[in-house]
């Protein structure tokens, strides 16, 4: 398990890493008749802050394969907003440190400890639900966190179906009881997020009215995500929200909208809504609040919620889950979703976080590591 | 029907009110055979504004009194902030114009319809559901449009038991289901709905944290919304929002918070909620917006509503709006439910909307007008 790693890891803290380094001979004279697993290249941090100066790339020593443990040799993982704010500390379950970042990603079985019944080495796999430590080259972990996939699924899509994807799909489904013909508005429609929902609401027949921020690219993003499937697509100074209603031209006045950026753009959100909507904040990426009228309460009967897949996913869901990321991968491997990402090898870690924090421009696409 | 008086004084728009005045025998010539009501002394608005400079005090003529119908003699009649702004022209739900004041009220039964069976004269009755009219000295509506009530009933109480005594109800059970030792939070504490809430937790054995707003009064105002029943009081520069758990002390975190006041106020209630809380707004006396973090959505799973009693009453809730309405005038005789008010003199009408609309400072008791 990662954390077993990372015990030996603190117990060392302190000490020269050229210790750290003999570690795993070490310790697998100590446990001498136990399966080990490979040391694990990892991202390691032993301190909450800015991920470009605390995060470093790190060898840690085998750890044992217990007989109900899978070690995994992963193959790809992403670089979500969620990690950063793990790395800074900014979450509010914060790991053990020190900690190996990443919260999703998928592998192949390597070996299996001696009662593992259900999972054979060659097994396409995803930690399910989801944990913390994906960002090293191999995972032990219980065969029960580990669910089996097809083989057939792109790696990098099994690696991000968890987090972004299955927000989108809980989202359109835990508020508003939709109905084909129905609408949803959202803004940062060009987040991962964001391009599942237009997907997954077009599959149900539900419209969706998308806002995307100003920028030289603007008329691009709108035609990628009207083939997509968006209905329509507006950048934010193209909106007079006094006249929203004339921007929905014939689609009906949408009942659920979903906010991840805040300010005046979940304003924008909130101005699109009819009678009895609601708006669910799932992401702040202006940092700015939302701010709402007392008359959008009490007349317009708005209601304001919050979306957080790790709370969905810590009250028992588990097996739900699995359901609903086969959906998922299922619809990747029929082509009807899709989403951009980049595939950058382990080696270049850094500048896939430079990337993923904005340093070198916006606009980045979701950065998924390859092992 | 106060729409018919209506109709009559429409028409008359433009010419002099001595006519007005003559219009009521006139009217009952032309209606020969038909019972008529006595000619009615109103509060009227021609046109949306200032309530002080567009509402006069008129006589308006008899009107018919058909078969079905009982015209009352008002006792007594409230104004309510909602009052203020349905003369404003500031409601969603405008009246046709010219209009008379008023929402809710109390009065007696001064005469009948041929086929009325269920009122008889001396009756108390109320309209319910509440409507427009109530600010006048006789109005005429079909039975079932009145509800008859306990002639034990002091008439100030009977005459305001509708628009925030059932609104404090409705909020403690629609929206969170409290149970014995839990807690709410509210701004506003000394609005009418405020006092109301306080002391149907009570009952109900629920915690209330109240938040009032900073005045050379404020140690009075504390106490005397103790003696309601007031587990803590607190003025809102007393707070520290970072430590405000401190200021729960022994209470459990509030499931639900109400707020009437917006801005930083409602910013006070959203600190105290424990995990997963709703806070209803029902008001926006600041005017300021209510204005939420990102944070409290996801993380702490807050969510935002909104109460607004006249769309709960047109959902065909008559029969259940005179259930509670007997219930709460019920906690009234037996002296659970009590709160300030000021009774004022019909022929005062002009002091009590000034009192009302603030001109005579802040603080002020509700004013009834009695007839």
């Amino acid at each position: 398990m990662a954390f077993l790693r990372l015990a030996a890891l603190k117990a060392l803290h302190g000490t020269s890493h050229t210790l750290l380094l003999r570690r795993g001979p070490a310790s697998a004279v100590r446990a001498f008749s136990a399966t080990m697993s490979p040391p694990s290249r990892a991202v390691v941090h032993e301190l909450f802050g800015p991920p470009d100066a605390v995060t470093k790339v790190t060898e840690l020593p085998p750890v044992e394969i217990k007989e109900n443990d899978v070690c995994v040799k992963m193959l790809a993982a992403p670089i979500n907003p969620s990690d950063i704010n793990r790395i800074q500390g900014k979450y509010p379950v914060k790991p053990q440190l020190p900690a190996v970042g990443g919260y999703e990603g998928v592998g192949e079985v390597h070996s299996l400890g001696s009662a593992v019944r259900g999972l054979s080495p060659g097994d396409l796999v995803i930690p399910s639900p989801p944990s913390s430590g994906t960002w090293q080259t191999y995972v032990v972990k219980e065969e029960s966190a580990w669910h089996k996939i097809d083989r057939g699924t792109p790696v990098e899509y099994a690696a991000t179906i968890t987090v972004n994807p299955l927000t989108a799909l809980r989202m359109l489904g835990d508020f508003v009881d939709l109905k084909p013909g129905d609408a949803i508005v959202q803004n940062g429609a060009t987040s991962m997020v964001g391009q599942c929902i237009v997907q997954l609401a077009r599959i149900r027949g539900i419209h969706s009215i998308n806002v995307i921020r100003d920028s030289a690219l603007s008329d691009e993003v709108k035609e990628k995500l009207k083939r997509l499937g968006a209905d329509k697509v507006y950048t934010e100074t193209q909106l007079d929200l006094k006249k929203v209603k004339e921007f929905l031209a014939n689609i009906p006045e949408p009942a659920l909208g979903f906010n991840c950026i805040g300010g005046h753009s979940a304003t924008t959100v909130l101005a699109f809504l009819g009678q009895g909507g609601t708006m669910v904040t799932y992401g702040g990426m202006s940092k700015l609040p939302v701010t709402v009228s007392t008359s959008s309460f009490i007349f317009k009967d708005l209601s304001l919620r919050g979306f957080w897949l790790q709370k969905w996913l810590g009250s028992n869901k588990a097996e739900e889950c699995r359901v609903m990321l086969d959906h998922l991968l299922g619809l990747v491997r029929e082509g009807k979703l899709t989403y951009e990402m980049e595939r950058v090898p382990f080696d270049d870690f850094q500048t896939a976080l430079d990337k993923s924090l904005g340093k070198l421009g916006g606009g980045q696409r979701k950065q998924v590591i390859i092992f």
